[in-house]
């Protein structure tokens, strides 16, 4: 098929309308057929379409100059290989169901291409994978490194269900020494049955300061320094003083427990919490807090995911919004 | 044994000597013995001193409010448990050989106590290896999560040995496609024996931005966009624009490729580079490019060493000097 490109649009005459109707390329514009850029260059360098004055490597270099275009074209053409009819819009492709098109059929994912520099800001995620599910699409990533190798990320909103509640603690006295708090109870305590503490020796239990807070915020730990009585309140902001995430972890870390789970430092993962669903040998999830308009480059999370992946967890980040924690899994899929 | 607190320091009479001479506690002073605040805690839980009015909790509790004391207790604590003979300082512990002690023996590592939370300063780190290396000591961080639990670094510094170098490659022309470069080759080119490149097609390979500096740094490699010939340095400068980290990650890309070895994209490893020791199938390393005044916080580095060594790679950080690249080692170690 001919086409034409005026340094911005390549254009196929009513000829081209058979590329759309049997394969879903390009939108139909008058008696004609327009062409994205990513398809434009997939159907030359197959040599479905020719352009007078521009090969593959001269029409690449063009679009090039816009951003994106380079790796947005390797996405498609991966798609595309696949077996997957794609569409371009609303962010950055909408690829069909197998065997299906544009016209006849129904788009299965939302795909947005970017860079393993790009940052990831989790807020404008959250919304853009909201709208997805609201239309029933799964939203994807496809990140592009430098070497112009391709990884599919999926990204779910989660809300994980309430298991069953603890049982209620007796009222108990703790010692603050430094940011732990040392309480007396002998081996197998209610705390330690409901995974609280951490064994000093066979007299003391040794919590952690979310453990602290969290217990003493339900009110069955009151808490002293040198026989001065000291508040919730003031712990935080002890807390606080050396450790700037602390708030927004300890606001994930007590929406965990309320619904029934169990969070443990998850330092050997580098993350901030791994998270049991109930007293089972093996945690389920890495959970990491992040404040509402956190940002992390790709890259980074692509470190988490991968690391969760060979431990074989779950990469969930804890978002905190001033209304709630919102949860978002990022899972490597293969389309 | 009795020993004595003046609200700064735990001293114990002569009958105290028996604890240095046998087992290497506390610091000879006077007639008597001088305990650190770790010493004092383990021995007062141990009962093997009595100190009036002070229990475990109370002296903890007040040592608690030194920075970094609790945590510096637990590693102390752990150390003595595995049947370590350990004095205070230089930074923060010195561990004598199994069944030797101070004044007679050796010892064998310095360990510095950190928290998780703690920035790791790669430049001091450098230069603290460096100076416990000139004195033939391994050096090692303890690191303290949240919940107390203990975990093991050994710091080395690395020079990767000079491989066998790349034979010269044909003078080629390429055409720059966003940050990238196309070359026309054939398959099994030079070019990609020694891996240099990705194929986009039968004519087409396509060289990374640190590819195509690197070639083209070493002058076998013209490029042009769009009929204009572009030098190296317009070619950084283009790179430089969408990444900040561009520079730092060139110098470590071309000084191992200089070494011999064959650096990729580790995206996947959600780090710089994967590298691999000749044309072998696995990589054997994950390099990441860091500047000299680069700082991290140890959760970070924590979650980048558990990553490699779940993928069965060394943890190398290449920090950037003007004078070279110093690597340096993470690598997780049970004492």
């Amino acid at each position: 098929v001919k086409a034409a490109f005026d340094g911005t649009t390549v254009r196929c005459g009513q000829d081209g309308l058979t590329l759309y109707d049997q394969a879903g390329f390009g939108r139909k514009e008058g008696n004609g057929l327009k062409l994205a850029p990513q398809e434009a260059l997939y159907l030359l360098q197959r040599g479905k379409i020719k352009i007078d004055d521009y090969d593959f490597d001269k029409l690449l270099a063009v679009f090039a100059e816009q951003p994106n275009i380079v790796r947005s074209y390797f996405v498609y053409r991966d798609l595309r290989e696949r077996g997957y009819a794609v569409q371009t819009g609303p962010h950055d492709f909408r690829v069909f169901k197998r065997g299906q098109r544009p016209g006849k059929g129904e788009s299965l994912y939302f795909i947005r291409v970017i860079s393993e520099r790009d940052p990831i800001q989790f807020s404008s995620i959250i919304k853009e994978v909201n709208t997805a599910h609201n239309m029933r699409k799964q939203y994807v990533l496809a990140t592009v490194d430098d070497e112009n190798e391709l990884t599919y990320y999926e990204i779910k909103l989660q809300t994980p269900p309430h298991l069953e509640p603890f049982p209620i603690f007796p009222s108990i006295n703790g010692t603050i020494v430094g940011k732990s708090t040392i309480i007396h109870v002998p081996p197998k305590s209610q705390f330690e049955e409901a995974w609280f503490g951490s064994r000093l020796d066979d007299n003391r239990l040794l919590l952690s300061p979310f453990e602290t807070i969290y217990l003493a915020g339900i009110g069955d730990l009151s808490l002293k320094i040198d026989m001065r009585i000291i508040s919730v309140e003031d712990l935080i902001q002890r807390a606080q003083e050396t450790d700037t995430e602390f708030l927004h972890k300890l606001k994930v870390y007590e929406d965990l427990r309320k619904r029934g789970y169990i969070p443990k430092t998850g330092y050997k993962f580098g993350h901030h919490f791994r998270v049991y669903s109930g007293q089972k040998p093996h945690s389920e999830m890495l959970v990491h807090a992040i404040e509402e308009n956190a940002e992390m480059p790709m890259i980074t999370i692509s470190r988490s995911v991968r690391l969760a992946h060979s431990v074989k967890k779950k990469m969930l980040f804890g978002c905190v919004y001033s209304t709630g924690i919102q949860y978002i899994e990022f899972a490597r899929i293969k389309l």
